[in-house]
């Protein structure tokens, strides 16, 4: 297995990068490692068996437009671009610019026949332990059209399948009702063509709040929805764990509590964070390419490469042609 | 004060509405109620001090499309409508369809003059204690344009300052990214109309894991978008509280810690309990108008009715348009 990891993107950048890499090493022996930034600040991997260091001379800026990155050939990105078609790798994996990834894919590494824009999808943790729910399009796209949202139905049925082992996942629209006539003016127009489409198992819209109890596979959404879906989700997982940690500091009772009651309250806290979420694949490009959050600490970029090797060993990107092509 | 209430809509029916509109009946004695329903279902009302039964005989269903709504006068809302303008009130409270409640009340109660659409907007709870922020459109409209954004942005605000006593609060419009050209279509061309709106204090683009933290006022959105944060918020706020709920199960030294934690753990299950969230104000319509939770439940449906309660209590309509008119 050969990975492209850009080191420099992500708002933290090669402070995270390298500790979720190094810890990333430890356990996968198995993954050859391309490794793209400044040579100064990744000198602690040189002469590492099954690394290369591949010099990059500038870092893109997380709100640069998509076409200045492409002319920038020497930004950490693009450098690891090229190296991924070079070295005919397996997986790409950013914490930079989503903007810039996605026009870089979509130019170089290509997208696959019959896509017309790639998405952004994860997976999301639910009450049930070992249900998750799958979020397409995270916000690779600003704005969709009915058809986009039909492809990324089936770009999700078929990730769920695939990475769940799950026959015929249930496919659920996100909107503002359940009702059949509710939804923004593209959730109406895409209804009807999600409701005729054969190769999924679509069962209607459902709000925001109902996803994460964990009866249901596969959550469709035009990116701007998706995103405000995923940071909400994150940001309220975020501030709840917070107010739970505060609220065992309230005296010394609650604190004793906290110490019978930490395995099961610091599980939670662990399924729930966003962090552990393990970055987002840009399905519909040719090749494994992973969005790792732009915040990314060592945790969540450890994930992001986690998530790439999984996605990997599942041979995503082959199963999904064939799927297609049925 | 003089209250109408629509005890019919909602998805749970008079049983939450009857329970928490005796609950209110207790706290406030000064209010004089209309209870607008089925003579039958209401009959424990009956001869009871402040309050006057009004019959109706039909019931809206929650996706009753808004024309055939109004068309229905002997429903609970409709005559809900006609109680609140006959008697003067100064305030309506309805569990039932926000889209007839729109409708209805902006053909019969009428707009504030200058209001081109009205709004949904309440405040929801952050990881300080004592603070809230306001988000508007909750949901009142399903797409919007951008002169709507900045009458929303207006509303949100002189809401804010006056239910906060805050000078000058914060505007925030919720977006997938902070940078100014970050946004859906429609938040790019609100962007630059808001920064020039001299009546508000418009700090830019924010995220929607951010504003649960504390640090902002008024939280601006179209009502598709505004419809999906609060139900996201809202679903895993409730997901999490039920996954912690469970942690405390997991065995006997989990059970004894949340015999010693409970109060500050049960604290913050009620500070981000939805239920308590109040229902969202109709804001730009002529007259206090209260959309409860369509699921309500006792607890919800009395804090709708606390929430106008308050909002009659400051004055907020005549405010408003004193607002507006400076």
């Amino acid at each position: 297995m050969k990975f492209v990891i850009d080191m420099m993107g992500g708002d933290n950048g090669v402070k995270a990068t390298i500790s979720g890499t190094k810890e990333f090493i430890k356990r996968h022996k198995d993954v050859e490692l391309f490794l793209v930034g400044n040579l100064d600040d990744l000198s602690e991997f040189k002469n590492m068996p099954n690394i290369t260091l591949v010099e990059s001379k500038s870092v893109l800026k997380m709100d640069v437009d998509p076409l200045s990155a492409l002319k920038d050939k020497d930004s950490s990105l693009m450098v690891a671009i090229k190296t991924y078609l070079d070295n005919k790798c397996d997986a790409l994996i950013s914490a930079g610019s989503t903007g810039a990834l996605l026009s870089a894919s979509i130019f170089k590494i290509k997208r696959i026949e019959g896509i017309t824009r790639p998405c952004l999808i994860t997976s999301f943790p639910t009450v049930k332990k070992n249900k998750k729910f799958v979020v397409c399009d995270l916000g690779a796209n600003n704005s969709n059209t009915k058809e986009e949202l039909v492809q990324f139905a089936i770009m999700g049925s078929i990730y769920y399948s695939i990475v769940y082992h799950a026959v015929n996942p249930s496919v659920y629209l996100l909107s503002n009702g359940t009702e059949e006539e509710k939804g923004s003016p593209l959730n109406k127009e895409a209804y009807p063509l999600l409701k005729e489409c054969k190769s999924i198992n679509f069962k209607g819209n459902i709000e925001g709040r109902d996803p994460l109890f964990g009866d249901i596979d596969v959550l469709v959404t035009d990116g701007y929805t998706g995103n405000i879906f995923l940071k909400s989700v994150e940001g309220t997982a975020k501030a709840m764990s917070r107010m739970i940690k505060e609220a065992f500091k309230k005296n010394i009772l609650t604190m004793i509590g906290y110490l019978f009651s930490k395995s099961g309250v610091n599980e939670i806290k662990e399924r729930m964070d966003y962090k552990n979420v393990g970055g987002a694949l840009l399905m519909g490009v040719n090749g494994v390419v992973i969005k790792a959050h732009g915040s990314s600490d060592t945790k969540s970029f450890l994930s992001a490469l986690e998530n790439g090797y999984k996605l990997v060993s599942v041979n995503i990107v082959e199963k999904f042609k064939e799927e297609l092509s049925k």
